[in-house]
């Protein structure tokens, strides 16, 4: 048994097939309360994507395969005809739980693609094949969360301290999470190193996520809030940044949840290495610089509001930008399955995904 | 009737001293609430500084001294020896309430001094002398916030967006506030600009009162979280930062609200000038640099909970520093009663002050 499956076997899954039956982890009752709910139907699904029970772009992909096994395992008894209208219909409908969610929309065209390409001949062994297909994607997911581990974990030495940003952990993908796989590897391996995590407002996945999974895994998590970040620095006690990303664009700019451009600002000015875990698959050969990258703005009462208590004056004016972009130049390095790519990056980009990626 | 005055007359009133009778916001209601308390007794002061119904340095130096009349007022049958051991006794009393609040403890000892050089007489006429005292300590604030404001004011040019963080408004002092004082000043020239608000975690100063003052005010206010300036500012938005502070050292450097330094430091990338509005009471001749500032460590649950409810797992390491220090060579000027103060700060400090400020 290897170092890696040792660390998956501690780690929270944010999603889990056992038996034929799909589990998810309500994120929403975090950190207290940890609550795997048996997911039953369809509509069960939608609403567990939707109210976020679970996220993080490839959990949810992940989720929403599965989601489609959960749809037709009693319609098994239909005809192949049959059984292929419905599964096109559930696979719309779960995909309109989260319509922004990039990975929702490909794992379930993958699902249907690859069920249609079988040459199965009866609902039952479609069936089959669906289910085998929601764990290769499960699987897979696994996979690009080792490699950057495999690949980041060198980067961290004894006695250093990492500041992380959001959760770019395991509850948001498959297994060691993507800023998180090179810290799971590396405290696997013995290594001894502090994690500051930012609380990440304003829907405190730092606080609520972040540091409750690393806390469970054993890693030394400190909380703070993101305005203590240049502080911390300031006192020489972080030594590198690793956070995850929402897209990179070809040319190596990083779209991220908001703060952390601040977060890589602060870490230049204090000579700090700022690095970003990213699957191949969240690299946009397509998007040649992140001035193209759409920010979305979200509600004003996640600003305004802190749970069913108002904090802010009614009638005021509320930006709430989920998300920001990081300038290339800011970049040590962005840790993938593949290696550790470096600047420039649109060079080196394009040297290791061939000019696009899949 | 100066401009001034009347935008003095928009704005709420931390303390207010009415008929012989003071009357406290209790700030802590902020923002669902508008509740001016009558002080009662010396214990509902003492209370109300305790639980933070006033906070702001200055605010808590005029409460503490009004707060010594309304501990008198009832005693005036007195002898004129035990209306002074009474009136030593108030005073400490009320310095118990917050002790490391120095406006606090320097308002009471100057109401004590006062009356014991005044030669009154009786019971009722030093009873008179506190209370023109008492008056004069929250006049003299109010003329340290109208030099601050009048000095800073030319800053604010038409269309400007202005960060600021926490709250260094007129809730804090008597008047305009200190960081508030030139937007108060400029928005009463008919100068139309737009103030972004750090909400300012953990205890949301932005969010609860910087926000709710410049709302009531009629000036252009959004509040941000803390995490979204650096996405502010990069989008072009903001044009000038202005803060307060608690503590200048006689070489510039800034001790402030934690987060201070980390706006300082992206202002600096991002070619934004940083201001500092000080009274020169809150510069401290006698610290040679922030080194030496010690930073206020504050309880793990304001970064854990919030209000009731807890966000952060159980057990969780925190740190939570009150304040930061920020470098003299990020602060483009101190705006003080006196003139705005530039590099190099030792010398022009010592220049304008004279080696030493009282």
């Amino acid at each position: 048994m290897s170092e890696t499956t040792l660390i998956a076997d501690t780690l929270p899954r944010a999603v889990e097939w056992e038996n034929g039956e799909l589990f998810l982890l309500d994120q929403t009752q975090l950190p207290q309360a940890t609550v795997m709910e048996k997911q039953e139907t369809a509509e069960q699904v939608w609403d567990s994507i939707r109210v976020l029970k679970v996220r993080g772009a490839p959990a949810i992909g992940v989720a929403g395969a599965y989601g489609l096994c959960v749809a037709m395992k009693d319609k098994t008894n239909l005809s192949l005809d049959e059984f292929i209208a419905e599964m096109d219909k559930q696979a719309a409908y779960l995909d309109s739980s989260r319509p922004t969610a990039v990975n929702l929309g490909w794992g379930l065209r993958r699902m249907v693609r690859v069920a249609k390409a079988s040459g199965a001949d009866s609902a039952e062994s479609l069936f089959k094949v669906l289910v085998d297909e929601a764990v290769a994607i499960h699987e897979e997911d696994k996979k690009l969360c080792r490699g950057m581990g495999d690949n980041g974990a060198p980067l961290i030495r004894e006695g250093m301290g990492i500041l992380t940003h959001c959760n770019a952990g395991s509850l948001a993908t498959s297994e060691l999470g993507t800023a998180t796989a090179p810290m799971y590897v590396a405290h696997s391996k013995g290594v001894n190193f502090r994690v500051y995590a930012d609380e990440t407002r304003p829907l405190l996945q730092g606080a609520r996520l972040t540091s409750w999974e690393l806390q469970k895994s054993g890693i030394d998590v400190t909380l703070i809030t993101d305005n203590m970040a240049a502080h911390i620095m300031s006192q020489g006690l972080i030594d590198m940044v690793i956070v995850g990303t929402d897209r990179v664009a070809a040319n190596g700019d990083v779209a991220n949840k908001i703060g952390t451009m601040g977060v890589a600002i602060l870490a230049k000015h204090f000579g700090i290495p700022f690095y970003v875990a990213c699957p191949s698959s969240t690299i946009d050969m397509e998007m040649p610089s992140g001035a193209g990258i759409p920010i979305e703005e979200r509600e004003d009462d996640e600003v305004t509001n802190f749970g069913a208590r108002r904090t802010a004056p009614e009638g005021i004016k509320v930006r709430n930008p989920a998300f920001d972009v990081t300038p290339n130049e800011m970049v040590a390095g962005l840790i993938t399955e593949k290696g550790i790519v470096t600047a420039p990056y649109t060079e080196n980009l394009k040297k290791l995904f061939g000019g696009h990626n899949d």
